[in-house]
């Protein structure tokens, strides 16, 4: 597999897209082999999964490959209240488009 | 923005995630302009949108930004049948893991 794979996380029951994270070999045996989600962190250079700090953890369910293997969808459960370090259930909270109408 | 961001599309009402895309500022631009999606293709060096050889075409309804601006989710409704150029709905079809349980 390539170095650095774009990783999606969905959540299995509600489909909400909570985050995007990168996976190589290593971390994708320990999401395998652990049944949570882990990472490669590229700016801290090391293994790192959702809930170290937080506790809010994400158990996975299914992961998927694209058609040409260059990235990958792990549908999980949150264990926890919220995905982002924001206190927002997802990474995806602010809607950039369409901006809401002004008031003339 | 940084040059190229890895762009989740998922459906607007069905919320299945179909593919991952790459955007730069002008493919982004050309998004929000014609409300369909356009991405950046790292291999051919040129714009693209969905549709340009399938007509499945993928009209933009949301533009998301995550926490760290360095990933976009569109939601997105589909013109057309199938996402994928295997001719399946979505690009993440085949289940990786974990494994059918194979009868001993």
């Amino acid at each position: 597999m390539k170095k650095l794979i774009p990783t999606i996380i969905q959540d299995y029951k509600s489909k909400a897209v909570y985050m995007l994270g990168y996976s190589n070999a290593k971390s994708l045996e320990k999401t395998k082999k652990t049944r949570y989600v882990w990472f490669w962190s590229r700016s801290r250079k090391k293994l790192w999964t959702k809930g170290e700090e937080s506790g809010n953890k994400l158990k996975v369910k299914e992961i998927y490959f694209d058609c040409d293997r260059d990235t990958i969808l792990i549908k999980a459960l949150l264990i926890g209240k919220n995905v982002c370090h924001t206190g927002n259930l997802s990474c995806f909270s602010k809607l950039s488009f369409p901006r809401r109408r002004e008031s003339s």
